[in-house]
């Protein structure tokens, strides 16, 4: 695939829909500024320093209005900046316009086909001949993935000469990966060696991609450290928890204007998005049932006065369905077949495997009948009854919606600055290890207190005699590892 | 003012922004037909008799697709219908196309001017020679003051000679009321004379229209009968509450993508619409304060943890301004120049009047930014601190997301279409005299009765025991005629 | 049935528990007094004039703490007073010693049998040779039945020479009504007509009993003006919806421990008591199912996301039953027996009867265990399963528990207040006639303004020309006279 | 101080309020086993293979209903007990009672003196000549430190002949403590040692009993092995949040009958605690205002709505004070006397130091009037104005009401049983050291499965695939230990 790529007059490349929205990204931009006060504060703590000076960051993450801040804040901080998306979908075209206009080179754009999608993700990565960015973040962990499956290729081929074969996979999208590796080595069998060589870490966003990270870590194949920024008490209790609260609702009345409150809706998955997701649910007025594996979390549901159901046992009487779960196969098209007409099913967890979108896709007779981007009804030839599948089975508040709120991405993306500041000042002092790694309390805590200011919250302190009472510094951290908030 | 009026093959007028978005009006308008249980039993109990045969019916309401609903619900019951909207903000494009291609004369476009809505009105109740229309169908009374006002211009004319003079008034929209009529009246000097005798009588939506009527009939200057559908409560206490509920928080996120969670907001009146609003941005986690005039209305925001301030208490403290009133001269360009930088402002209440435009507008060296349509930022040059303003100070529900849900205008549109039946059936029994009219609970209680099978819900039944022992039917009126739900 | 008075040293009658809990009684009283501002409003502003100088007042409604600062208050206001409960559990016996020592003649204890409590609203009724009260405060309307039947029995005796005969009724209590009356007459063939005569009228409390006076309105029964006091708005919009939200969960909690959270419970009746307790119930983390036979208050249920379903859908699967309904036969044996062990059954809406407390008790191998008083297991022979009844099936807020809670009741028993004022004052005048008043909306607004200080609200003010926007007052009153809040 | 103690006819000793309560408490016994599937399901598993055979267990632990069930499987697993309460107000004396009259020894009544509650703890400790317990099932961690200080003082004596001296310590509970060892040691030098070489282990019930224990640890003094029960996600985010939001409520509305709706709430602290009870008041209607050292849990506040102020910010304001901190010092006379009249202060957090009860207790000329037990209410002269404070400082939930609720605590104290089950079983293999553990993950999520049948709820499976594509046991534990729920 070789599609075209623009550049500003200063010689940054970018690819994206419309370098003529720019302006509306920067009013947008600027909106959004005064609603992130963590990432502000860094500007101002660290950006007389220029600790990035010298660092090359490649960013695959969603390319919004609010990534655009966090994209400015590495730059405003020294950095150099190459960027993807790391959804087909959730690119916000005027952000992209204005980061590529003014900051970064971007290469994103709603609506990318899966193949432009791993075009641009290459893109990103690559730096010219000197190797890769010095630093990623990624969320979902493709960044990460496609350098370990480069080099992999690269030193399966360089011992028998044997190039990766899409043929091998049988999923559609790996097919692409093996591909793009594939034609990547005949020009150069070096690279993916030459990025990992270069790398000093990266800084991973989501469940999911940090899933992937402990299980290479496990193997043992995980080829420079990570940060998981993901489990810093201030991302996950919050943006996955809040943000999804927020952006459920939101997307579900972009794509569909439908009442929520009196409606059944089903939340498959009590984790922190089905938390926030049963919450936002339940506050307009709908009933909420969950699924839950886990039984602490169904009984958690529970004592909020959710019933805990399978989903065999609702599939028939629900209205709405959620899955949030970062499984697969959790709502099947013969689940979708027993659906009331115009149930609407949709998907804020992880991929787009949560929901069988290929079972549904190959259902002999199906129709597919598009109401508008992201918003597609599903007819079912026996019963004539359709279902409205939104984004295409991907994250819906991302498709259909713009995304998770500024104020609590800032608080997720100042745990990215700060895991990205430290990656970076530890380059060579061996600190970090081929290992995963969480943020230290005390930086939880200073993400947390940085927020604190714009809602006009007063915090009280301890005097010396009550932290001695409870054993912990004046000063915080407050409290033991494992609390659970 | 002369606009070009289309026409469909059949010779259907209509005046609409783009007659290609009819396609997608169509699957949005069947979509909703699924979420508007009232109006489709209308179409199954009443189509068959074709009550409206004969019937020529204007509307002058929200051109949304719910609206939409409606209106087919007319036709199929046998009306011909002209449409235009009641706010130039409130059109939905897509849903004008399809009503104009398909089945009525439509009248309106999202963004139209003052002139232009005016013209609309004017188009949506002109049938040609015959007279007006048999039936009205108004959402804040505007289509019922013109012919009032022209009712009155000509009868002065006859007598005085004289003519409506723009000049006397300094309201900037009834210069234009005023400058149409005179317009008319030299074309025409008889026209609304004949609209007001063919005219049966109007249903009224809106509390703010409903307020009209009651004055006209005090001063004894209602020329038609009029059915209060507002009063009904499954209009007011469902469309005002449980609408503004679910359209308060998506206008806010389509205009801002603004964290509701963890801001203070104002609520400006807590009746029926401030009770929606500031139920539906608690759920979202923000502090809500209520401003009342009404002593018992207060307490009852205080009995939901609301604290109930005045506007001074706290104009600089909070970041989302709305307005739910119905009364002029809420937010004062003077509180606006205290709020703090990118405070919110908008207003689901009532007319723009709610919040002081003039006054912003007019601010000396005030700057307006438009982020996009219906999005605001009014810079004041002394703090160079900007408010965020929503459409323009109209309805933001309206302006800035698709209004209120198909499920719950089903319920407000059913008291509608049995208005419209009722005042019909009677149109020659002097039943209904030149005064405002309730739907009698009976009917009231249908409504309601019709939307809950969608729900899954299943009424109990009185034994006739029971029934004497309360002393109501066993199938209802179930509550005294003040019962307030 | 001759039960012995006591008498204060200054001559006061009094039968009640325990006079050494006055102290106790007293102590409470004051707590209740700093939560009860609008009662020590009434006394602050009227009491100088004493308007009630020379009045009589009977009382028959619960006797407790909130409503000896009633007493009280009347007292101050210059009346004299002789109370009796309406209730045979919901006497707070050391609210009653304090009010019989230090304010009037109370009859009453908690745990009368029902010729106990007919014993004590004749008692209570009783003033000596000059005939019965000047005016009644009743709740329910047992004084004033007791006064119509012994009225019609007088007249129906003085005719026919025939006394009434409690074997012609197979009501329980009624029968004990007739004996009373019986027995009275042939000491005394006058007295209710006595009554009747010296009676100014009477400001009823609750659904209930307006019902009753309503009843007797449109039959042309009624013997002296009533004021409606339970359709203020600041009455049962307050008392009947918050109160119960607050004492439903207290009853629960006193009576049996329950933890309310993760529970499924039923509420019949969706009016204002019931919208209260299924609040309280959602909040408190139960799944809550409504029954209701209204088609509108169902869809408002359905709204807040309850689901409206028959009890016979529920019956097996529910954990706590609520009646509301102000009806009979809500729950009867033939549903006891189908549910779950240890399933708790109660009532806060009206009388016993909401429950089939009398097939209960007359199951066959039914075995009761007393847990605590007012807290009975009910043990059906066939399963061994037993039921929870709280309260022998009376109002368990006030069986289990001590009621609504003093800030809730101020409101209310401010409007008694206000209401006896308004009967006394014009008790020459004629305003009133035999027929059932409601009080003015600036009186109900009065009523909420004395509220709002103790809350720390600040209403805002009306300029002249918003007043004259909207067409009132610019003190008020503020809504029409049906509006529903 | 020497009591009487009791025997029951097989020769048990105990010392309760009543022995004639032990119907009652049985009765509500019977009621709380079917709301404690958790422990019941212990009863029916382990039961017929009587685990506890030779095993003596002694409890410090609230002697309440709940710990009734607790004891009861205990000795239903063949264990024998002997138990008190952990504070002088929660012991329910019926539940004392049933336990003394048919299963154990028990020393506890409501209302003990401080020495009262030291004597018992020493006599529950006490098995006569052979030693101690094999096993301390401990809440706040009163047994541990009294064996802990005991052995210190035996070895200091057996070194250098020093008694132990109450005078060196201010601390008047300590003084105690001192002063009973020392009396002790006169006796029978050796008794505690005696005691810790018997000591299998202790399972541990509070955040303030485990932070003491890992205090412990962490100075190498602890004696033997200890399992904090209360870091169990099924315990602190069970009993800790559920259990407070039920009690806290119930607690005030025995104690003071208080509206808590409309009124100003100022919850002390935002953990789990903090959060239920904050959650608590919002639903009842109250303006909650949380104080918090921590920024982590300062957001979370205000992502539900709730300002974080300063106790100093709002002293004066409000009408509820909850302290939930764990630390002392909270709320000072200093703040107390700034409060309005007739606030209520209470503690449900840890001990009575929460509140400055001793500051309180010596202001120069406050008045102490004591409403019931458990409510009194302090005048401060200068003011005349008074303050609520319930249960003398201490936990409020159970000395004003009867603690956690039967189902909540199920959780917990089956956590408590399968710890006990755990020391016992490895009390030979050396498995457990002088260390602090916590129970795996896998019994934690047995401990909620055993509660989700009793309220209906349904569980999915995890199939194979999907198990393998997130990487955990189709059967569980399916979080990684730090998962936060």
């Amino acid at each position: 695939m070789a599609l075209m790529v623009s550049k500003t007059l200063s010689g940054r490349e970018y690819k994206i829909k419309d370098i003529s929205q720019a302006d509306f990204g920067r009013l947008e931009i600027e909106l959004a500024e005064v609603e992130m006060p963590g990432l502000m504060s860094c500007r101002s703590e660290f950006g007389p320093s220029q600790p990035f000076k010298g660092a090359r960051i490649t960013g695959s993450l969603h390319m919004t209005i609010q990534t655009a801040v966090l994209i400015e804040t590495l730059t405003s901080l020294g950095a150099e900046v190459r960027w993807c998306s790391c959804n087909i979908f959730s690119t916000q075209d005027h952000a992209a316009a204005a980061i590529a206009r003014d900051s970064a080179s971007v290469f994103a754009w709603k609506g990318e086909t899966l193949e432009e999608y791993w075009w641009c993700t290459e893109k990103a990565l690559d730096w010219g001949p000197g190797g890769g960015p010095d630093l990623i973040v990624d969320d979902g962990g493709d960044a990460t993935l496609l350098i370990h499956e480069g080099v992999n290729a690269e030193e399966e081929y360089e011992k028998s000469g044997k190039l990766p074969d899409p043929a091998t996979s049988d999923n559609a999208e790996f097919k692409i990966v093996l591909g793009i590796i594939r034609d990547g080595l005949l020009v150069d069998p070096k690279r993916y060696r030459r990025m990992k060589e270069r790398l000093v870490g990266v800084s991973e966003e989501t469940t999911t991609g940090v899933k992937r990270l402990y299980q290479m870590q496990a193997n043992g194949t995980l080829l420079f450290p990570a940060i998981n920024v993901n489990d810093s008490v201030t991302k996950s209790k919050f943006d996955n928890l809040y943000g999804c609260r927020h952006s459920l609702p939101d997307g579900l009345m972009r794509a569909t204007d439908v009442m929520i409150a009196g409606k059944i809706a089903v939340v498959c998955g009590y984790g922190d998005v089905g938390k926030g997701c049963a919450a936002a649910l339940k506050q307009a007025g709908a009933r909420v049932i969950v699924t839950e594996i886990d039984p602490i979390c169904a009984l958690q549901a529970l004592m909020e006065g959710i019933p805990v159901l399978t989903l065999e046992d609702v599939v028939s009487d629900a209205d709405i369905f959620v899955t949030t779960t970062g499984n697969k196969d959790i709502i099947l098209v013969s689940h979708m077949r027993k659906m009331k007409n115009n149930a609407i099913v949709c998907n804020i967890g992880h991929f787009d495997n949560e929901i069988d979108m290929h079972g549904l896709e190959t259902y002999p007779g199906i129709k597919r009948i598009t109401i508008k981007p992201q918003t597609d009804r599903w007819v079912f030839p026996e019963t004539n009854n359709g279902i409205i599948v939104l984004a295409e089975g991907r994250l819906m508040n991302l498709g259909c919606a713009t995304g998770h709120p500024s104020f609590v991405m800032s608080c997720s993306f100042t745990n990215q600055v700060i895991a990205q500041l430290e990656l970076w000042k530890e380059r060579a002092t061996g600190k970090y290890e081929k290992k995963v790694y969480v943020l230290p309390k005390h930086l939880d805590e200073k993400v947390a207190a940085l927020h604190l200011g714009k809602l006009g919250a007063k915090l009280t302190k301890l005097t010396p005699e009550q932290a001695a009472y409870i054993s912990v510094p004046a000063e915080g951290p407050f409290k033991p590892p494992n609390y659970r908030y």
